[in-house]
């Protein structure tokens, strides 16, 4: 598959950014992370006065053959009757978007129900369902390309539709489980380091659910040999998560439209993580909107040298940590945009130049 | 003066609110902070669906005798400069309220300059700055029911206008000197405990900065005896701050109203203190929208038992940290408003009765 080609972001922009912040009217860096995440809005937006505007999240949707291993405290079915709930606009990420000023796609890329046509719905199932990560690939390389194009398309189509900040966010039962897989295998950790409960199993589940992942880790590392060095592909393919991998399409895309991207949790971050491994220039692209509950998430964060915007404690996924920072990341733009230089506005000159 | 009558907020709200939480599409509280947001709403807006639409920040200015001591990296005169800022949309709280969803609203309580009369500038001067609190009382008592009555018919007017959540913000060089020696005297805390370095100071200025605020206390002291047990006005009008003690009237009017109360730094908490002393069921309708940079205020906002929505670092003032947290607000009364339960939605019941 042709890999979306992703310019590296323009240091030049950085300092030029720095340089207006400093004259605008507050204290120097008074902003704190705020006018960090404005520099880094100006540079992908090659722009001193970024501007953002409406939002959009795609979530992405499938199921997980690793959900069999009794890894989640939800049945299987609830990733279709959550992506219908999505629909109807009843879910956690719909509520939250509004507030945020964010548009809803959904993805279906594996959810193992049929599901109806829907406006909102973007029908591109690859497979009902990935395999068991525990006792086989999860898809197919063919099906993780596809699962990636259908999040780059999906994120296009977000884009065209008006998108100026995009996120993507997850539904699949058993995902946490795919997403701790993954992560130990680009970051090179074990099993039990980036295992969490997910959202909310008990201790001996918790401990059968670090063993799926160990073994879904050892029989990958069997065809792939050391999975920190391997093709992110072939890894995104045995340890699956098809709405992982579309995740990773949605980011791709985005950064070759070089529009501000933002992680979610745990199963996306992974995507987030999939998609540097293809493309290390996307991850001058990426925001962190919050860093949940699952401990793993973390890792993941560090890994990717992202700072988180909010940290609410937040486990539930969907997106909906990262559509909450929307307007945080707007009002770092708009500061940039929109402030008065000391000069402009009259006020106290001197002092400013000597604290400059 | 008659203070307002605040209604206090009724436990069962809180309880119905919880109890609906658990019901709705998500595992049970898997949106962690976001749900306590959501319940205190519930119980401050008398609904278990609670929509907060427009906000508002009332930017309370004034002009301090204490910058006379050289406490501040600027020059007195950046006060009115910067409310001319406010009135023309150029400053960092015109900027966060654009993207946050509020409208800004400048009372000058005490600015020392004479300003145009603007449509957006509420014009209650009380006196054109207060008295040096090292050496004098800040204001008569008189004064101080004048400024608090400001504030509280602010944020009557913005409340006319429609806002459905209310925070304070401030302008007043020298004010962190003010707060820091109210702070001190509310909380029985000593001047180096709570003094920190405002909008930025060399280490021998912070130095001065501490015996002046030790210096106010001893005064304040000596006319008032164990301040942390004196009349909380007396204490207001020793040690000051007009636009503290108005943005102590914004959070009195704002209760009396029944409105979700958004704090800020710490100048605005410290008004937010004495708010609280004035009349305890204020605390019930506060929230903390960020915790700054500044030390002295996360003992503020312990001592109010309130753990801040942002942390960002944020040093500002002006109530940009406070509206910055607004969309956090509102998605958090929406995500109780709006989200379907498991039986409207029809999602995986029985797993949910297990968790609940």
């Amino acid at each position: 598959m042709r890999l979306p080609e992703v310019s590296p972001v323009d240091p030049g922009w950085l300092e030029a950014a720095w340089a207006r912040h400093d004259q605008l009217t507050k204290p120097p860096r008074a902003l704190a992370y705020l006018e960090e995440l404005g520099v880094r809005l100006a540079a992908i937006r090659r722009s001193l006065r970024p501007e953002l505007g409406a939002g959009a999240v795609v979530v992405c949707a499938a199921d997980h053959g690793v959900a069999a291993e009794g890894v989640s405290a939800y049945p299987a079915e609830v990733t279709g009757q959550m992506v219908l709930n999505f629909l109807r606009g009843g879910a956690a990420v719909n509520q939250i978007a509004q507030a945020a000023g964010a548009e809803v796609y959904v993805l279906d890329v594996g959810v193992r129900a049929e599901l109806p046509a829907h406006e909102r719905l973007i029908a591109a199932k690859v497979r009902p369902g990935s395999g068991n990560l525990r006792l086989e690939p999860a898809m197919t390389r063919a099906q993780a390309e596809q699962a990636l194009e259908a999040g780059m398309e999906a994120a296009r189509r977000a884009l065209r539709e008006g998108a100026t900040l995009l996120a993507a966010g997850d539904m699949g039962i058993g995902n946490t489980t795919a997403a701790a897989a993954l992560t130990a295998a680009f970051l090179g950790l074990e099993a039990a380091a980036v295992t969490g409960p997910g959202t909310g199993v008990d201790e001996a589940r918790y401990r059968h659910k670090v063993r799926v992942v160990g073994e879904g880790l050892e029989r990958a590392a069997r065809s792939l040999g050391d999975l920190a060095r391997a093709d992110p592909l072939a890894v995104l393919a045995e340890l699956g998560g098809l709405e992982v991998a579309a995740a990773a399409g949605v980011f791709l895309a985005g950064a070759e439209a070089g529009v501000p991207l933002v992680t979610d949790g745990f199963p996306v971050t992974a995507g987030a993580l999939a998609a540097v491994r293809l493309c290390p220039a996307v991850r001058e692209y990426l925001f962190a909107g919050h860093r949940s509950a699952e401990p793993g998430h973390a890792l993941q964060l560090r890994a990717l040298g992202l700072r988180p915007v909010l940290e609410l404690g937040l486990r539930l996924g969907e997106g909906t940590g990262a559509v909450l920072s929307f307007p945080v990341l707007r009002a770092a733009a708009r500061v940039l945009a929109g402030m008065a230089t000391f000069e402009e506005a009259g006020v106290g000159q001197t002092a400013a130049a000597e604290r400059g």
